[in-house]
C-alpha cells in the first residue's frame, strides 16, 4: 500500500509506492520503439483496465455508447487511491501520511495516436471537457484537497505507455510548487490588490517579444524566467483561478490553442517529449482574486542534472525571447485542423 | 553572456545561457556509448581545454608536474562566469542579475575511466582534497556566496562528457535546496538547541533499517523521504556545517565510505545512471550549529514526469528500507581496491 512521506527537514512530500514497480514500460529498451505487443488504452482492450469511471462517446452522430472517443479509468498501479482521512503518524523526527487521494488515467482516444496534435480541435475540446468533468468529481471526494492534471509525451518526459492519455492525481495536501506560486501570488496581491498573473499577461502582451499567440481569451507565451527550453504557458485572458470555471464555449478556442502551440513545438522540435500540467487553485477555496490557472507545457530537451537536483535553479540554453520568436513562426497553414472522421484512422 | 532571472511570482532562478546551446554531447545518440573522437579530458589532450587554474601530481612518487593526477579548469561553456556584483535590475515584474558566478570542472583522472569506483580509495580521497581545495578558493572570491560541487555519471543523469570529471558552480545567492534545508533546519534548532541532521543520524542508527554502512567518522543511509529510488547520503557523524572544514585524516576515509556506496548501487543496478552532490552552508557564515554538510547519492533510474515537475512531489517505487537492504549487503570482498599505479591502466 503506498504511503506519504515527509522530509523532517525540508518539509518536501514523497509517495512511496512500492506496488508502481511492477508497471509495464513499453520504453524500457532505448532508443524508444513502438512495441508489438496489445496496447491496452486501444479500443477492443478495455478488459486490459479497470472498470471505466466515465465513458464519452464520439463527437459525431450516430455512435453506440460502447463506441467511445474518451475513457477514464482508475490507474492500474496507482500513487494512491483511499478517500481516508489523511491523519499523520509521527515516529520521532518522521512523519508518515496514508494513503489518500485519486489517480485516474485519461485515454484521449480508442485509436493509438501519440499525440494531442493528431486530433482535430473538437476531440481536444472533448479532452479539455473531460479534465473539467474529472476535477469537479475530484472536489467532490472527501479528504483530498487538490488535484493536477498532467500528460507524459515520450519517453524523456517520463511516458511509460505510447497511446495518447493523460492523467489526473488528486492529493490530500497542496503540492509545493502550486503553494509555492499561490503563496507568491498572494504577496502581490496584498501589495498592489492585483492578480499578478493578469498584470504579467498585459506586461508581455505590451513587449510582444515572449509572446507565441493570442485568441480571444487566451494568451501563449514563453515565461520570462523559463525553466525548460521553449517552456510554454497558455493562460486565460481574463481573471479565473479555477480552470474547472472554464466554460464550454472556451473549451474548444482553449482546444485550438493547446493543440497549436503542441504543433508548433513539434516543427520546430520534430519528434520533441514534453509533459503538459494544468496548475489550477486548490477545491476547498471559492474563486480567488490572486490565483490564476494556467497551462505548462515543459519540454524535456536537457537532462535535468545534479546541478538542478541540487540546487533548484535551472540552466536553460535558450533564451524565452528566441524561443517564442521560433515558435511564432512556425507556419501552420499546412496543419488546417482536418475534422475528418477518427474511425476512417488507422489504429494499432 | 549568461543572465540570472528571477521568476516573479515563486522567485525561483534560472540561468538564461545561450552560450551552453553549443557545448558537445557525446550522447546525442541513443543509447548511450562511447564516442571515438579524442576526449578533451584525456592526458595529452590539455590544449583542448582553458588553461588549468589547478593541477594536482599523481599520487605515487616520481612523477612530473605535467603527469598531472587531478586536473581543475574552467568550464569551456561556463553557466556564471564574472565577479562583479550582484545588482538586480528591475523591469516591471521582471528581475534580471547579471553573470556572476564561477563555473569549474574538475578532471578526476588523466584516464579515461567512468566512475569513481574505478579507482582506488587514495585516487578518490585525492578528488575530495580538490572540491575541499576549490571551495575554500570560491569562498575567497567576491559576491558569490554560495558553491555547490556536483558530479553527473551516465547520460540519463545528465552526463554530456564520460570522462569521469566532477564541476563545482558558485553563485550570487543561495540556492532554494540549500535555504530550505537550512531554513528547516533553523526552525529545529530554534525549538529543540540542537542540530535535526544530527538528532536524524542518532535516530537512524538506533532504527538501523535504512543505514547503508558505518565508519568511524561517516554514516551512509537511504533517508526516510527518498526522492529516488536507491538515493543515498553519507554524512560526516560529528556536527559540521561546512563540507571545506573536513581534516586531511578524515578525507581518505571519506573517500571509501563514497567508493563503497558507488560500487553498492552498480552492482545493485548495473550500469545505473546517477548525480553526485555535496550540499555544504553558504560560505559568508562561520561555522553553524543547524546546518550539517552532506552528500547526495541520486540514482536516475526513473525519469521525472509531468507530475514531479507540475508538484515537487516524487514517485519512490523502491522504499527506503528496502533500498538500504539491497545496498548493505552487496558483497564487496570482490572489490578490495587494489591500489595498482593507473599509469599500468588502458588510455582511451
Amino acid at each position: 500500500v503506498p504511503e506519504l512521506r515527509k522530509d523532517p527537514i525540508t518539509s518536501r512530500w514523497v509517495i512511496i509506492a512500492a506496488n508502481r514497480a511492477a508497471r509495464p514500460n513499453e520504453f524500457l529498451a532505448a532508443p524508444p520503439r513502438r512495441v508489438a505487443k496489445v496496447c491496452p488504452f486501444c479500443r477492443g482492450q478495455e478488459n486490459q483496465t479497470p472498470a471505466a469511471v466515465a465513458t464519452y462517446p464520439g463527437i459525431r452522430s450516430g455512435r453506440s455508447a460502447a463506441d467511445w472517443q474518451v475513457r477514464v479509468v482508475p490507474n492500474l498501479f496507482p500513487a494512491l487511491t483511499s478517500d481516508r482521512r489523511f491523519v499523520l503518524e509521527q515516529n520521532g523526527l518522521f512523519e508518515t501520511g496514508p494513503d489518500v487521494g485519486i489517480h485516474e488515467v485519461i485515454i484521449e482516444s480508442p485509436h493509438h495516436l501519440v499525440s494531442m496534435c493528431d486530433q482535430c480541435d473538437e476531440e481536444v475540446a472533448l479532452v479539455l471537457g473531460v479534465y473539467r468533468d474529472r476535477l469537479i468529481a475530484a472536489s467532490g471526494r472527501p479528504n483530498v484537497v487538490h488535484a493536477i492534471v498532467f500528460k507524459n509525451v515520450g519517453v524523456a518526459a517520463g511516458a511509460s505507455l505510447e497511446h495518447t492519455h493523460s492523467q489526473l492525481l488528486a492529493l490530500p495536501v497542496v503540492p509545493a510548487t502550486v503553494a509555492e506560486e499561490e503563496c507568491g501570488a498572494q504577496q502581490y496581491y496584498q501589495q498592489h490588490d492585483r492578480c499578478i498573473y493578469c498584470d504579467l499577461i498585459e506586461q508581455e502582451q505590451r513587449a510582444e517579444s515572449r509572446v507565441v499567440g493570442r485568441s480571444a481569451h487566451f494568451v501563449a507565451l514563453c515565461p520570462f524566467a523559463s525553466r525548460f527550453a521553449m517552456e510554454t504557458w497558455i493562460l486565460p485572458a481574463e481573471h479565473s483561478s479555477h480552470f474547472e470555471q472554464t466554460r464550454d464555449a472556451q473549451l474548444v478556442e482553449l482546444a485550438q490553442m493547446v493543440r497549436q502551440c503542441l504543433l508548433r513545438l513539434q516543427v520546430a522540435l520534430a519528434g520533441v517529449a514534453y509533459n503538459f500540467v494544468i496548475h489550477s487553485a486548490p477545491f476547498d477555496t471559492a474563486a480567488l482574486g490572486h490565483y490564476h490557472w494556467h497551462i505548462e507545457i515543459l519540454p524535456r530537451i536537457a537532462n535535468a542534472a545534479g546541478f538542478e537536483w541540487g540546487t533548484g535553479f535551472h540552466i536553460n540554453s535558450i533564451p524565452p525571447e528566441q524561443a517564442a520568436r521560433t515558435l511564432r513562426t512556425v507556419d501552420l497553414s499546412c496543419f488546417i485542423p482536418t475534422g475528418e472522421d477518427v474511425s476512417t484512422r488507422k489504429t494499432s
